[in-house]
């Protein structure tokens, strides 16, 4: 019998969704599971829905970060599949899951952390749920709306410019140093909603970097049904990536995840129409034909081998 | 430095939600945190926000119940909230967090359990999330819409009757005698979307009984700053709980906890107006001036002491 570690995280998703009944559209549901956040249409406006989760042993340890960044991550986290629809933060729920003898005050911190995170982005936590667990963990859900069009993984046409928010590989770094027990700052997740507004107005399709910029790349890929070439040499590197890592900084930026950037797919003269993002856009690629893969190449066209990288839990 | 454990769940709430700002009332938000479910108005309609959590060890074991009878656990034990508050539910997201030698049938199955769930309730999983852990936890979270009043905690009136829908007592047995080692058939929860919209056209009050109908009852009575009092006898008991505890029955189903029935304040003379509810409504009491807690009483109104009860986590 199949056991979850052999299928995979992704795979396992991606076979749930394909046999979800198409009924499933109906009912006020623009938009299911399988993008980034569910679009759900219950009265007049189209509302964003969407969760993530920060496990203790698995996506942090309590000695990585204060409490309150810690709060603030779990909020990033899940707020940035908001951002990467053009979607505006508006609510948000907590649920913790807590051991007994956790202090009192890191429980505070933590929320604290949470709700800052949220105000900074414009949304509210109302609500949530604690309950005792032998390790921490944190559930964040959070609703948006959208002010215009909802941007999803599908839509990326041949001929689109391929950009990124942004630098990546800071976040890999830091877990990298603090599961080998160093000291490193962990940045926490930009909040680009503002940035993906903005995108949404010319984008044909965008995605969070979350499980790193190859892997979610793939995904956009997928369901757009194009392909992508990506020149690894203009992938914007963190400051503390190219430091510790030289040349193969760009590498790993290119498969490091956390870093919550936008990826988006758009024509290359919208570029112009855009206004101000309030961070860096680089065009690391275009969308091309071919097989429904990202490709990486280097200066001169050749392609470029990644290391396995990516995220997939239970892998 | 107090713990969490020191503190007790619900007091650890209780002050957190003393110290949020009056602001988060404003920007659409009408009722926040500390009531059953957050209620929000994104734009036209209010929108009740929810979410709940049952993890493997705390809440299950995973010996006690079919996958997909778990999954409609979560969704149950969640859409409880929106259901106590006259809310329909319409969409759901499921966060999931699994240990990797998990067998996919089984995760499967939980999550078509969880599914049909929802559908039965109205309701449709639209998204959610998977990630590697120890052990199995499941996070729902539903958003439901109002089609008529919201009904919260606060509102009770002096004088009004207290009644309570279908049977107690059912899913605290059965729990004690899974602990035991022994066989139950742990019902699920009775998912009462239809008849908490039927009585909150004429609730003043209302609350699930999640915690168990004491503590539940001293929620709403605190919220409401009334009094309550209850004829032990009358509170309507589960068979099999009658049956396996004989005149212990009523203060156990008057404690036990998980049953996801509702709880309701309402004048006496506005129960000829409810249409079919489609369970039983059986009143226990009523609403009283005095101190703002439960009282119980035996059939001569002589005051019955109840076993400490009801759950709190980290206690």
């Amino acid at each position: 019998m199949p056991r979850l570690g052999d299928v995979g995280e992704h795979a396992w998703i991606a076979a749930l969704l394909r046999r979800l009944p198409r009924r499933e559209r109906r009912r006020g549901i623009l938009l299911g599971a399988g993008d980034d956040a569910a679009v759900v249409r219950p009265g007049g406006r189209p509302l964003l829905l969407t969760t993530d989760c920060l496990i203790e042993g698995v996506h942090f340890r309590r000695s990585w970060l204060a409490p309150a960044a810690l709060g603030g991550r779990a909020f990033g986290a899940s707020v940035s599949d908001v951002a990467s629809m053009g979607g505006e933060a508006r609510f948000a729920l907590l649920a913790l899951e807590a051991p007994s003898d956790l202090p009192r005050a890191y429980l505070d911190a933590l929320v604290r952390g949470y709700r800052r995170a949220a105000v900074r982005a414009g949304a509210r936590l109302v609500g949530g749920n604690v309950a005792a667990g032998k390790r921490l963990a944190l559930t964040s859900m959070v609703v948006g709306t959208a002010p215009g069009r909802v941007i999803m993984r599908a839509g990326a046409r041949r001929g689109d410019g391929l950009y990124v928010t942004g630098v990546l590989g800071a976040s890999g770094v830091a877990v990298g140093r603090l599961r080998d027990g160093r000291r490193a700052d962990w940045p926490p997740p930009p909040l680009r909603l503002r940035t993906g507004v903005a995108l949404a107005r010319v984008a044909r399709a965008m995605i969070d970097v979350s499980d790193g910029l190859a892997q979610d790349l793939g995904h956009l890929c997928r369901a757009s049904r194009v392909g992508a070439e990506v020149r690894l040499d203009r992938v914007p590197v963190a400051l503390t990536c190219r430091r510790a890592l030289g040349p193969r900084a760009a590498g790993f930026a290119a498969t490091a995840g956390e870093d919550y950037e936008l990826l988006v797919a758009m024509p290359p003269a919208a570029r112009a129409r855009l206004g101000r993002l309030g961070c860096r856009l680089t065009r690391i690629g275009d969308i091309v034909g071919g097989p429904h893969v990202a490709r990486f190449v280097d200066g001169e066209g050749h392609a470029v081998a990644l290391g396995a990288g990516g995220f997939d839990h239970f892998r």
